[in-house]
């Protein structure tokens, strides 16, 4: 059965900047979308979806029809409706998946799903970053190079105000000596999270084959394996627990 | 030093339906703040304050001499209102203890914090409630009897819809044959918080010894070690680590 | 590809017991292989093993040749040899899957790889274990009732002397008050463990549907999804990550 | 009342090795001490001891005489007596604190209370290693730079193969290019477990301010809240829980 991934981008760097257009001329969301089907072939039914689409893609129908989700935003979260953040919490609630990349830490529905301010530290210097994998049996983590090494990148380093994650699979070494917490999962009511912090803008890191491979797997972890729905109040008869 | 503690209920059981006033003559505030009085003796200094004080008794200048802040509500949730949720969130965010209590499960503080729906199983059964210690070298279950017996409770069961707790400290069996997680730790931001859900405006809970020696023991753990501060962004200038 | 499964269980109360024999005519391992067989169909490949064959039924060759292993002990933990356990806790780190069951909590490889007690409260008593799902999300939890209802089990309960569990899954309801985390998970090297409590020998339990259910969603958990190797000390050269 | 710290090392390069006598001419013990006394004054109350010593300095009367144990060990830990070894883990087990040095990821006593192989990356290079905050609310962080600079340091890199810890407060970055998890939490039955990998023989890292405090806050992080007991199995009588 193949899963269905939605991989949405806000869609503005490439749209007015001709220098970010040059770096993913299909936009972010296409080199995404590229590496998934590159990875997953027929496991994987892939659509995209952007900021300027009406309802931003993201109807009912659209995350009804979703199993995993991919959230990339940087200087337009603040343009994201209101509504539609919800309708997303909701399904993730429900049970689907969830891979927040990058500068998507300060969209809407991260915070509203962590609680914190999911600030951090950061500079853009193109350095060097090496991601570590720090839980080697874990399914993100298959097949995947120890380090991955990134030539150049915009650094993102610890503070990282997140909640404790459920397993922190990646951490990062950047040249300039930060550290970051750069691949860590999170449930939230049936739905699982993965927040994977490479990929930026200046910098071709969504044509990394080893990028590619890691959000390749966790697509597939992220994947719902339960019926999905919303955790509801309930108010059971007393006592009614029978053999 | 004194440990400042704010205990806040929102109050409104207590006056406008005689049988709970009956139960808590000085409110639910009342019963908790002489519970913690008596258990913290000078190692504390408690205020409350409640949903119909101007600004619920919650300014910016009470919360920043606020150490640990206890939250009850049921019945009110939504009439809190949204400044005051975010001015809570960033204090909590900042380093300021929360406990949450019983029905605050459901406080828009509380979801907020969470990202979760926080939904649970109830029912209203005056049902014995034993609160078992499956932590018990954690500061919170210290003197604690194994278990606490309540003679009469709401039950609240699973599934509680809330993150992986940092901590399991307390869970409680119910009568009718129900399970709850029932006291469980929290970090966001530089804040602890913890919820224990022993309590309701129907049963005399908070005059339960034992509870009073949970939410003291409590207050302890979730006061402050480290110098308040929201967690922000930062843009350190490259290289610049030297001893 | 088929997981390959051995069932290992000590076998000592059914050879011994006739009371117990005719509950479990074809041995404990005998249900628990048939459950999964059941279940997994040609998902899985499972042979059994016990403590009176030689070296265990434990060889190299066999471990090797196994992506999870069950284990069932009681009255002969001591009885398992420290070679055969070395052995197992080898291939666990190195990535094989294993699912410890009920007085399993007591054997040597579980005690060695949690580095506790494993001490428990018990009482043999016939009662109603209600187990809870507390994860619901999670995929050992698919397809399950909430709660399971086992009519009459030995009870479990707190205090359990285990680590923090990575995640916990199920926990029960005693009819006499207990309360147990009864399903929970661990990572140990690239191994993944589960432990679930429900099944005693003079209990059907391995025969209902629902701990059937259980024990396989756990196996295509525990099932390695990277290639096993034990982890190792290595001594890098300096700075030779290139990209 | 003062917490009485008990600062365990093998002792061993600083008796054979003039060069790492220079370095350390109390000891690496005699450092430990000297800093822990600088920073906890009157709350302390210290002693050392080491390999060399009669049980290597720990008996019985000592260690119920000890709140929270520091140690440290490197080329002599097999000859560290599996009786002494048994008998630390069950003072760990009953609520003792204990502070794992560095090289001490190879003691048999934190092998034992991990359950897996604790192997990571090494390398003796002189690399700066900056020691990063990721927990900001946590006692133990209580006071510590952002980040702690250690000019010169042997490296310890990831995979470091342990549980998933309770929590992750430090993570390193080494010049090098690796990561570390060099400050992390464990409990184990009623006993608090500090892992810190900063400080080696060759290196005069524990004179180093900020590393004494870490160390001194973790010893007061460690220190038992509750009443020492070893956890044991206990068979309550069926339903005697009564308010």
């Amino acid at each position: 059965m193949s899963i269905r991934v939605t991989v949405w981008n806000e869609g503005v760097h490439e749209t007015t900047e001709p220098e970010i257009a040059a770096i993913y001329p299909d936009g972010i969301h296409g080199a995404i979308a590229e590496g998934l089907g590159e990875m997953l072939g027929e496991d994987a039914t892939i659509r995209t979806a952007t900021l300027a689409d009406p309802e931003h893609g993201l109807t009912d129908e659209v995350l009804a029809d979703t199993d995993v989700l991919t959230w990339w935003g940087h200087i337009a979260h603040d343009q994201v409706s209101d509504e539609v953040v919800a309708r997303v919490r909701r399904h993730v609630l429900s049970g689907m998946g969830l891979l927040v990349l990058h500068s998507g830490h300060f969209s809407k529905i991260f915070i509203e799903l962590m609680g914190t301010t999911c600030s951090l530290a950061w500079r853009n210097d193109a350095e060097r970053e090496l991601v570590w994998t720090v839980k080697p049996g874990h399914p993100i983590a298959q097949g995947v190079d120890q380090p991955i090494v990134i030539a150049q990148q915009e650094m993102y380093g610890e503070h990282f105000d997140i909640p404790d994650p459920d397993e922190t699979v990646f951490i990062s070494n950047f040249e300039g000596g930060e550290v970051f917490r750069s691949g860590v999962t999170f449930t939230r009511g049936r739905g699982r999270i993965f927040y994977f912090s490479p990929g930026d803008q200046e910098y071709p890191v969504y044509f990394h084959p080893q990028i590619r491979r890691v959000l390749a797997n966790a697509t597939r972890w992220a994947a719902p394996v339960v019926e999905r729905s919303l955790p509801d109040v309930t108010n059971p008869d007393a006592r009614t627990w029978t053999a």
